[in-house]
């Protein structure tokens, strides 16, 4: 398969055409691709304010600001991988449960391709079943969020399946390494005073006052140690970001991470065995004239970025 | 019991303090009203944009400006009924069908204290469970709806409970008078060619275009002769208004009503028995700076003076 | 004094230069003058939402919109009659009453000139302090009203100087001719239920639906026999207009006046001898996106319009 | 060629996917469509505001919302006609003629394959440009134009091909039929005194203000005798509309249409020749939220509707 | 008095309910109360902008955001201290002399109970008449001021009670100790060479820049140290944060802090004798999508917190 | 000539009058000025997203904020400079290098009389034509350039006059020293790799990181050493700053400089040789409630600052 090539914004201008993510073609067929784009346009796992259903047609359109070229990584994205926008997977905004059961299958489709994926929710609750899929073919995976909220809790309105717990339940499924998992950004007032507990025993939480007091340079440093070669899944919530840099998400938290501390840690992700991302909790209905649609388009950038130019190395390693 | 009194705005002015609706007080307990204004802060049933869950919300903020007397009704509405802001229905946003019940079940109770409501949606889908606590205590109901679409479709992503379903919904179990229905302000396209045909057989079907045509005053008195005396639920889809009137929803239909023309369609239910009524489908998030919710606000006076005004005609026929 | 010139939209874009009022030089020296353009920048007596101090600015902005050719007048403004942007009068946010006597002094200098004024505002309180000029210099005035509310009140919250009590003051005062008053698109819910009748006892009431069912020709008829040929003043409280049609004000309310028959009871006021105008309450921070300041700066061109072609008329008559 | 299908909204929810126009599929190929949607994203020739080039990646979005069969004209749109979404044409921001060049030629390849054209603008300037491909294939055609200005200026800043001027520019390249033209909608300050002369002279121009007066059933009996079987092109300039009803526009004017005026114009199109359309001056950063789009979205389908009838029709006819 | 009980957002969703300060019952009748949380809806003092009367609303709906339990601090603050949303004083928006005898008498009235307060502006000017309170129970007072702005004139358009003078008037009627006054963050430009000096003089002014400059730990370490066991009242202009993290504020000033560094000054009153608190200057109609309003929000709970956590410390000293 | 005055802001609230920069007077003849601060409404000449035609006249609107007197630098800008609004250069929307001509044609009258600039655009194209006036009477000059992009591209969709290629157009004319050109805060995708390599070859440029890393205060003093006493030119792209600090702007790129780093660089500037100075890409349709236009106009008093420090040490040395 030849490598998919983005619209050509030195002739359509980059507010024309139809709006794919980061102006890749659109191809619904993975076979051949390295990494596909997947819009994940759900939001009823959320529990507070709404709107991420509407993340991926927003990151879609500010998505065409973006250029080819990492000028860090020295790497053109679309000549190093072959990776499109693959579309939407199916979702019904009515149940949960059958939505999520859809995501698992479309994604264990993608990855038996040998895919891998981005996914671009949509709120944190697709997380799981993306994981579901993601494990059956890479076994328990590394994982590197970042966030707020750690998302480990066991219910919420006495239901098992929402925005607030992936990281539990894929816990309970044996889909993540426990010992592998690096928690980044965490802070926020808290339901019940036991709500941290749980990632403190199980995970390395990391939270946004000591990134703030340490410097991103040295949480890098420990979580490159952590995941080693471990098969990785990054999910990065955008609320992670200080509320200044993502006013457009559900449930912004002060005291956050701005964009250069996150591009610091997507950065730290090369050379280590990324076999899919996600990013979640964009809500245009939430943001300031889009401008948190645009940041998350250039943080999709950032990941693609990563997979080509550990792919390169890899090719190098031969 | 002596009727409740609403904040003074003589004293506390209209932006200041706590929001309730229309700033009657905060009541839940509804022995002794005559009429509860209960926020329904669910938006799962939607197929399309969310955000009504804020509705209630940004209602009750913006139901501040509006005062207590009623200039064409002659009527104060607070000394002619009881009446209180109950405050919200328990709700789960991530399962329709046990917060219907919950519905169902709250309004039933105070449907049981000879109380009657206004519900501030919340998409249309809330319609339906209280329909079905209302039937309980008024039999089948005749139904006067202002909407653009006509809801009355059979499933929607294989679901049965949505917001574009609740009048086949409420057919189906009997909680209306089907020869009593008028649905007045019907526009848009259609998913299939069939669409409009239920409502057509079932119901007394009024597109937009015929009360553009022929005016208000002709629908009004033909819907006054259908219902006659039954007892009565209006249901408001704020998409019946013109998008120029009401943007903010999750579905706007061009060619709709003036709220000029709304609100002679509500004059006309003086007279009537009136039992129930709700507001819906208001929601924030699509709206241009709150100036639906302020529409709606008043709309929620307008129909309350209809239950003032007719108590008062029931109190002197005695 | 030559005609003051426009800058000229031919050669400088209508987006560009210092705003002033449709373009108008600003000239704070008014002798010589026959109409001049007055920013009045003070809310402080808005009883609910505040903003409107922001209303003058944001109409100059959008003016520069407005051409210089009125196509049904056949009038060319700034040929017809000498009219500039006189610049805003001086203003204190914290005290009304201080506000109020320089609003007077200062258009009081104005009128001694024999320049009649368009005020900008700002609240409808200020109506008051202008009419204690106008009526220094052309005695009690006949009175055309725009608005949704009569702002005939007594008092709020204890104090006789807000923006619903101008039209009172101005009767004890003695600066207005009672039986030549039209108040004309009254509507809205009222604090108590004698709120209008101060204003049906004493002016001609023509409530908002009385328009919407008569037609607003009739109205104008009315409106023309009754002011006559007396000195007629403009008071145009843009929520005169339904929210559709200007949603950016403190307290809209619903079934008002669309801009064409705003525009027709404007035209209206050929031929009468119209000696000061203002519109007020446009609230920029309650608008969306500037639509309703830019309706208001066309309004304001209307209103330019017909003083311009009195003076043609009067000229000819000369 | 069978018909090109639309993502389906019963399995994928209407916020889902990449935005097509009315989520017909993207077909950049034209042979064997009757009807192709074009995106013209150019807003240079505009004068005023731009953002214009946002307008179809904004329509594309909202264009979602709109289902499949008009209810009025009882045809299913796409099983009627082969429809599809062009994609956009070629543009640079920087220079308007050399874009113009482009624009012609693109239209001009569409047009030679029998196809037929609904062009999204951008601003009104593109009508120039496609009027000379559709003359090129149907000679000079009738024109109803639904506008607030009648776009027949000479130049603008000196220069010739700018949106005030494609009616004069079309006319002197005899590309329109001049006594088959009708412009609707006209209003709005001028320039200078003659702004208008030029129209009145050449074209059947339908103020605003006569609507109003008239009503629009005479309109457009008017109308369809004066076009008669002629090929016919409908220019429509969504400031044609009031600024209630489209507030997102560079150049808004007071006293407009309502979208049910407008709506019965383009009904009345049906059994025309219609061989062309267009929808411009659509900008997304003059809107209030989007409503505009939305309009214009269902506008678009209100014209895609038009030529479904008239292909039934002409079947028919055989 | 038990501890009152906030809505539980495990029953009734965050976005549901009537909305209060950080979902405690309004309890209007402080007797047995720890801590009021008051809305002080008032912004006639604010020189420039307004609009921060409707911040209490504003605040209120977005604090239903923040749980109940604080990480850092370990404490579950409505467990910790007796707390409740008071609901909001009297307040004239046409006097402000007036206003601010009414608030200085109803705190006056709270803090004879033994209650403290945590008041939510409204215009900085507020804390002249709640201080005045304040200090009849506890004497002069050392006081926290987070500002961009000194407020520390002596008068504005010749009036002595502003939102730029609460600092100098408070030191005048000796309500605050001068040697325990620090102010942080202050910047931005100056209407005369002076402003500062007088600052400078009495209290210790720390610019921003010094705080960039030598690390917050360091301005915490000088603050805790100069005001002792003092009896302290925090005042928190939002202003003081940088526009990134706050634009909704009447006079926003660049190169302020970030909502990290003003926890870091939060965290450093635990072991203060914190007596009051404000939170001023969040001007809704100034923000972008109520960003502001929810960073308000969370420093409201921060604050709450450090109530709480002296409280306990308080009680363990016993 | 004597200092031109300010409005008085303690007499005209800073909401009230006509808006100019900083509340200077509007002179449009430069004579005896030292500064005049010239707008530049111009945005043909961006490949993205358009709006900044509009910048400097939000940017007047919101400098009224700012006041007269520096802190930092303990001047007093009118007192220590001539200093006036020149108002607007003439432009034409439709056509770039005519505009150019324009542009360089008046700011060669300005420098001719002795008189130095700073420019409001506007794009970052007009930076060109500007400094081909300033090179006619200042030789040559070095460069600060604050921005995102290099803007040193060859072409655009084939044009050579772009707001992507200023800084390759300005060295091609021999207008700048390239050893002495620094470039600050550079980041974000590129075209092509090669992007980046004709600034590294021909200016010291220095990428957004390297700040981030090393701090402002080590890039300042590399700053100064570099362009010595050369004639000075700053050119202030807004994006340069981080989208948290200035959503406002067409191309904004995560990982940018906070306000305080800018405000460091600016400081920097005191005792260089200024001749001219820009602030451009503020584009009020994107950005979020006026934030990015308040931002730009406090950074303009920083610049002007600069130069009146300079000027009066410039009279010290006499």
């Amino acid at each position: 398969m030849s490598h998919p090539k983005p619209v050509d914004s030195m002739v359509y201008p980059r507010y024309s055409e139809i709006a794919t993510f980061l102006r890749y073609p659109h191809i619904p067929d993975v076979r051949g691709l390295d990494v596909a784009i997947v819009g994940v346009p759900f939001d009823t796992a959320a529990g507070y304010r709404v709107g991420t259903r509407l993340g991926p047609r927003a990151i879609r359109h500010h998505s065409s600001q973006v250029r080819l070229h990492h000028p860090i990584h020295d790497v053109t994205v679309h000549e190093a991988i072959r990776i499109a926008d693959y579309g939407d997977v199916r979702t019904s905004p009515f149940e949960i449960e059958r939505t999520f059961d859809w995501i698992t299958e479309e994604f264990d489709r993608i990855y038996a391709q040998g895919c891998r994926t981005i996914a671009v929710g949509g709120d944190h609750g697709i997380t799981y079943p993306i994981l579901r899929a993601v494990a059956r073919h890479h076994g328990p995976v590394a994982l590197v969020q970042i966030d707020s909220h750690t998302d480990t809790h066991d219910v919420q309105f006495g239901y098992k399946l929402t925005h607030a717990t992936p990281f539990r339940r894929a816990h309970e499924a044996g889909l993540i390494e426990p010992r592998k998992v690096m928690q980044v950004g965490i802070r926020g007032s808290l339901f019940y005073p036991d709500d941290l507990k749980w990632s403190k025993e199980h995970y390395r939480m990391v939270p946004a006052q000591e990134v703030h007091r340490r410097g991103m340079d040295e949480i890098v440093a420990e979580m490159r140690a952590l995941v080693g070669t471990a098969p990785l899944y990054l999910s990065f919530d955008i609320d992670g970001l200080d509320p200044s840099c993502a006013p457009g998400t559900g449930v912004p938290e002060i005291g956050g991470l701005t964009t250069w501390q996150a591009m610091q840690l997507v950065y730290g992700l090369v050379g280590t065995n990324l076999v899919g991302a996600d990013l979640v909790e964009v809500s245009p209905p939430c943001d300031a004239n889009d401008i948190t649609s645009i940041v998350a388009a250039q943080l999709l950038f950032e990941i693609a970025s990563v997979f080509a130019v550990n792919k390169i190395a890899a090719n190098k390693r031969g």
